[in-house]
């Protein structure tokens, strides 16, 4: 694997990650976390992979509250490439801003963004994966990488392959994006072995997407573009800017369109979504048991399984209870099972309902 | 209620409570803790529902690591008559040694022994059933209290009943004691309307007790007879006082002798004996929900049930899951199930294996 010489890793760092509370919180949330237990946060991960291919060239777009954190796990990026939104306004603008700062810097580069809080266990895949994309991007496609599904999931939307991209092996046209769908239709989805996971992946030239933004929405286009010629109007412009995510606002008019294409892999991805996808990520099957932090704070006898995050110091002892969750924090302790893994966003929701925004 | 003036209270203060861990510590047992809810520690709550029988007229036994805890929980408790117990000896070595001081003090009274750890719902009962029993005692009767059993436990003794005592309405002879018995015995039991349970609470004169002592162990008798008079050879002579229960070196051959007398008695009696009794105690029934301690730091989302401790000041949250228990305090948090109640031994076991005696 050569780097890429003209290709830019631009990281979005951002998300509330609810469904990981209490180990995710506002103030701290997923990507500044180690979910692997292997010592480095999923951030640090993220520019880790990227790093082979991008060296020094990255961007990180990041909430104001997060730049400080952000610039620290990360000392081997320029802070001045570390871009702190006043207010979060979805991926358009945050990837969108990145672009048109690339565009005034290398009007010739190939960006690929990459959100930093997924899991991804074969790098060397994925960066093949990249290496592809980049090719078709640097012709002036609008490029996903499309994750080989490994189960019927409703909770991701798909990518519908149209015909092979002639001269680039591996690269097919996208017929179109679809929503989350129904289980019936995700199982159907998988039968024809013609769709894949939307990972929000992509790789485009900057240029390239701000102008298919501009098609859509010339306006939004034309303020990203002066933000970066002025970057003194950013706290004025930014909050004037749309909220939506680059899916909606260019991915699918662009596929509706024959721009985009995409590029099959399977790579071990996982967004880390709740503590039923963390406990497998970390090794637990259903009915089995993984600890992530020092698991000799943690005693489970008779029976008991699951995951348990030990992150207080504290000693955990589990007693006869199967696949349950149990995190333990400083300040907060959840118990719960991983069936229950997608409800832990309605705790967040109960905690903010009764003021403690000092917990969420 | 009039005060008994030739009444006694002796409370042991022992027992470790490890079904109760991590609440319960050998450094800090179970009667040092409010476990109602109600302001007062199992402790002081005995103190109070005897104190008006027996007004100061207290002897407290405790282990030597917890005599400065009980002396100040208890102002109202000449620390003269607080005494400490040089290593654990079982239950005959501490209310004997309670019983030959006091013989010493006060040859005609009657004491009534009653463990520090027990929770009673209605202490005027409890008060009218010790009354009617420090009425045989003054006659020379070993008496003990026969708790209506409310289900047929495995977990306790029973008391067979037998003839009414003459002249003590409320009071019978004991034909028997009989060790736990196994469920469908104890079924049995609770049948025939005539057995109770040995909650361990005996009314005697402190003279009886010895001399039936000294029937079957004469220098078991006088060893304790030989503290009280010269205290100073408490420490060389108490490591070799035989460990043995009460219930096994007088009360058993007091019975086969005829000896014995029970006043049977229904006043809320528990002995707290693991979480799931401590659940039930709190009001919590089967799939209901209770809270030891700041309810304001307990959320319970989607269905979730049970008993919660929130012992160290943390949120705790608890989501889908039913009679769980949830035990936070400084240093170790338990989650497990009012089903698995009586396990939670195995995991103070567990931690002693593991030389974590800072935990247990």
């Amino acid at each position: 694997m050569t780097t890429l010489d003209d290709f830019w890793a631009v990281i979005p760092a951002g998300g509330a990650g609810t469904r990981l509370w209490p180990l995710s919180r506002s103030t701290s949330p997923k990507f500044l976390h180690d979910l692997t237990g292997q010592g480095r946060t999923l951030l640090q991960a993220t520019r880790d992979r990227l790093e082979p291919l991008a060296q020094d060239r990255f961007w990180v777009v990041t909430g104001a509250a997060h730049r400080e954190a952000v610039v620290a796990q990360l000392p081997e990026v320029d802070p001045a490439q570390v871009v702190a939104e006043p207010s979060a306004r979805d991926s358009m603008a945050a990837i969108g801003l990145a672009a048109a700062l690339l565009e005034r810097r290398d009007p010739e580069a190939v960006m690929g963004s990459f959100a930093a809080d997924h899991v991804i266990t074969d790098p060397a895949g994925f960066r093949a994966a990249v290496t592809t994309a980049v090719g078709a991007a640097r012709e002036g496609w609008l490029v996903t990488l499309g994750i080989e599904p490994t189960f019927a999931s409703s909770a991701f939307g798909y990518i519908h392959l149209g015909e092979a991209l002639p001269g680039h092996d591996g690269a097919f046209a996208v017929a179109e994006f679809v929503e989350k769908p129904s289980p019936a239709t995700a199982a159907a989805y998988l039968e024809t072995g013609r769709y894949r996971w939307n990972a929000g992946m992509f790789v485009v030239r900057p240029g390239v997407l701000l102008d298919l933004l501009a098609q859509g929405d010339p306006e939004f286009a034309a303020a990203l573009r002066g933000i970066a010629a002025e970057p003194g109007t950013l706290a004025q412009v930014w909050p004037q800017l749309p909220r939506i995510a680059l899916d909606h606002a260019v991915a699918e008019p662009a596929a509706a369109a024959g721009r985009v294409v995409v590029v099959p892999a399977a790579f071990g991805w996982d967004d880390v979504g709740d503590v039923d996808s963390l406990a497998t990520i970390l090794g637990a099957a259903a009915g089995g048991s993984a600890v992530l932090g020092d698991a000799d704070l943690v005693h489970a006898l008779g029976g008991a399984s699951g995951l348990v995050v030990p992150g207080s110091g504290r000693t955990v002892a589990v007693l006869g209870l199967e696949d349950v969750v149990v995190v333990d924090t400083p300040d907060a302790v959840l118990v719960t099972t991983r069936a229950h893994a997608q409800q832990v966003k309605d705790v967040v929701a109960e905690l903010k309902r009764l003021g403690r925004d000092d917990l969420v």
